[in-house]
């Protein structure tokens, strides 16, 4: 059977994943090493992801700011652990202006900082700086901070969306009084991420606390959302720290408490990233392209007049006018009245993963009816249906596409999950090519031997089970 | 009399400035040279600001992207005017990793970069080479591009909002056929600049060409939207490019037409930025702080419970009672319930610029009724009325506050712009003191006893008169 993206995931799932990025025109590599540009396309999704996440971080009693694209080194060197997780792929900022010298333009000479600069990699630093001064004393505890931002990791390996230098994301950052309400506020941004992930990208996550091998630099427990793509590997989807009093005290984030005395905060730090489009995409997609959960599809509806006559005008009214009843009851709809062949027009949005399709031609128009089929379920969902029964369910239609298709991931996710006893067991489940997830008890994974497995087979440790925490899950991972 | 900032705007306009950010809380200098915090409550009227631009931008059918923060100084340097207009404040990234030699952790040598990136002061290169790769066809016309993102220009003499070295702004890019569609769209972009400080941030703007002499670096035409501040200095609000083929040639940004020829392209680009809060403060606020226009303030109405004696709670209760009545009609409220007396909160919200203030005691619970208080009017303003009647008419009132606003500031800046014949009447108007727009003949301004004055003044040319480019306005500017 033909399929839209070659090859298909059986094939090679990799050069798949790479095809469909292209074919639903989201993103292309950028002629900066390591970075992309997110076409309109995948930055539509990109707004639709970020509003619903927003509104989450909000709710939650969070301030949006803006702080400094760029860190004093001497901020950075401060918590040894982090600026040892970070100093490897930091951009350095070294001039303030360029200058023609011999007919080539360069870095002035006489513009060189004293003190480089270095792009953010991450906020911890400049974020505790401020806090120290912004803190005062118990009443302004506890101070919720979160930007959305830019910030930049030099990558070797660049992937789209799923590793580039430079990734735009959500960094919150909240301090308090006491390690119990900072650690239970780590926890609690967990827990409204992988709701998130559920409601709004429609994907299951294992959600648990790293080990300390994979923890954050500088964090006391790092915990964190895990899902499972369909090749079975790991992708880390965010990230909620418990950050102990490490920045508290390289920064000096001190409140006078309500016995008159000078105490050390706790802080904490979550985050979320372009990568969650990775997962999505992976997630969902399948070997015709890629599969919008509604909640995230910049057009939940596409209208297609099928036009082999002379009547295009009178169908794109007809086109309209179904759209303008759609719009009017908040439903994101397009009518795709281009002048592309219908056939290319279907493939297109087929790629482009729009949840509900709608065809209209001429016996449509005069019967006053209308084709839908539903994009998670493909043709086998064809059907004919008057205009208004249409409209009056189109919102529950959307509403059971968002529950199936997580569904669907939790029903596939039962056999991505292998229960393993032993070392030797996990190494024959690797060495046959079983993909996905494999609990072990953690005592099993903190030894040389485990050691060169992961080496073997690069797998590695991606959190401890929720549920009893003597278990790790280990995988493959993006 | 007492006022909540001081100096007065009278006694030291700059000064004033400076407190009146710090008394409202919008932000602070940044630990990094030249760049800026901007703080919860200056960032959440960025976002009304932003949202409601945004709106605008999708309305005239602009697509958002995402393009990267660093460009390669060989596409910076292939445009002449462009290179020569931003290389002098360009921030250059050599190096891509830290390491710690001798105990001082520098960038690493061995990760020197053999092509320095700047980091992007606006990115009309790095959107050209994009261009010139998605343009093929003539059906590929118009397309219309925007970004939200923060830029570099290292800035010697930083002022917050106003001058940062790094600011957040939107860049548009469109191309088009023809140079006639592309000067068309960047007068319209324009407008929509123009229609939006009126609407949005109640101000009236003085919209027109700029001269030759203060195009934008790879211009043919630029457009201007300049406002003028309390003490009579220009803020160049937001400008609109007509780039002619500058970029279209310097990336081949080609296309092929209906005549199967290959033809270049004509782009514009139009920008507007956190600048715009700086002026949006500079015109509204008072020697008691901050007033803001409805529409971009994060709390229109805040309601303050006077808590004389032991009935608090029963206080706070009638208060959100009244909060959830107006967020039900989406009026954005708060209730400060905070334990500080009540005269500090009535100042805090003063100085935060809240257009209603609400005031609720005893008395006011027995009979039903709220004290409110315009910021626009002050004092005089101070009503009691029953709370029935303050919901049903708060959204007319706040329609009302945003139009009164801006009429009080085009009433003002009638006085503000002074008919002016000669170079003389020029120079001795300057030299007593006269502050404002001076409107003069065009050609009397494009000759070296002008030049002269331009120096000993610190004037400059703003624009052209729309309504006759005969004659162009000249001011002080920020």
């Amino acid at each position: 059977m033909k399929t839209a993206i070659t090859p298909t995931r059986q094939e090679n799932f990799s050069e798949w994943y790479q095809n469909l990025i292209t074919a639903a025109d989201l993103a292309e590599n950028a002629p900066v090493r390591g970075c992309m540009t997110i076409k309109p396309y995948g930055w539509a999704i990109w707004e639709l992801m970020r509003d619903q996440m927003d509104k989450r971080i909000k709710a939650s009693g969070v301030l949006n700011a803006n702080f400094p694209l760029l860190i004093p080194i001497d901020f950075f060197n401060k918590e040894a652990e982090h600026v040892a997780g970070f100093a490897k792929e930091a951009a350095v900022v070294t001039h303030y202006r360029l200058k023609m010298i011999d007919g080539v333009l360069q870095p002035d000479p006489e513009a060189k900082l004293t003190e480089p600069y270095i792009i953010r990699p991450t906020s911890e630093t400049i974020i505790g700086e401020a806090m120290s001064r912004w803190v005062q004393s118990y009443r302004d505890l506890p101070l919720k901070l979160n930007q959305w931002v830019n910030v930049m990791r030099w990558e070797m390996r660049p992937r789209l969306f799923l590793r580039t230098s430079e990734f735009n994301w959500q960094e919150g950052h909240n301090v308090f009084a006491t390690h119990e309400e900072a650690n239970e506020d780590a926890r609690k941004m967990l827990d409204m991420y992988e709701e998130y992930m559920k409601n709004v990208l429609a994907i299951p996550c294992i959600a648990g606390e790293k080990t300390p091998e994979e923890r954050f630099a500088g964090a006391d427990h790092t915990y964190t959302v895990e899902q499972i793509m369909q090749d079975g590997k790991a992708l880390q989807a965010g990230t909620s720290h418990d950050l102990g009093q490490h920045f508290a005290k390289s920064f000096g984030i001190q409140y006078l408490g309500t016995d008159g005395k000078l105490t050390y905060g706790w802080t904490t730090s979550w985050g979320t990233s372009t990568r969650m489009m990775g997962g999505l995409f992976m997630v969902h997609s399948d070997d015709d392209g890629l599969v919008l959960p509604p909640m995230v599809a910049p057009y939940q509806v596409v209208i297609i007049p099928i036009t082999r006559d002379e009547n295009v005008k009178q169908l794109n009214e007809f086109a309209n006018q179904i759209a303008e009843q759609l719009k009017n009851i908040d439903v994101r709809v397009l009518v795709d009245d281009s002048d592309m062949r219908s056939p290319d027009k279907m493939w297109k949005w087929i790629k482009r993963g729009v949840p509900l399709r709608v065809e209209i031609g001429e016996r449509e128009m005069t019967d006053g009816t209308l084709t839908v089929t539903r994009r998670d379920l493909g043709k086998s969902s064809k059907t004919t249906l008057p205009v208004s029964t249409f409209v009056d369910s189109v919102k529950d239609t959307l509403t059971q596409i968002q529950h199936d298709m997580f569904e669907s991931v939790k029903q596939r996710n039962k056999n991505m999950i292998t229960e393993i006893s032993s070392l030797q067991e996990l190494e024959s489940a690797l060495e046959s090519g079983k993909i996905g997830f494999f609990r072990i008890k953690y005592d099993l994974t903190t030894n040389d031997e485990f050691d060169k497995l992961i080496e073997k087979y690069k797998i590695s440790r991606r959190c401890l089970d929720r549920q009893d925490s003597s278990y790790v899950f280990i995988a493959k991972s993006y």
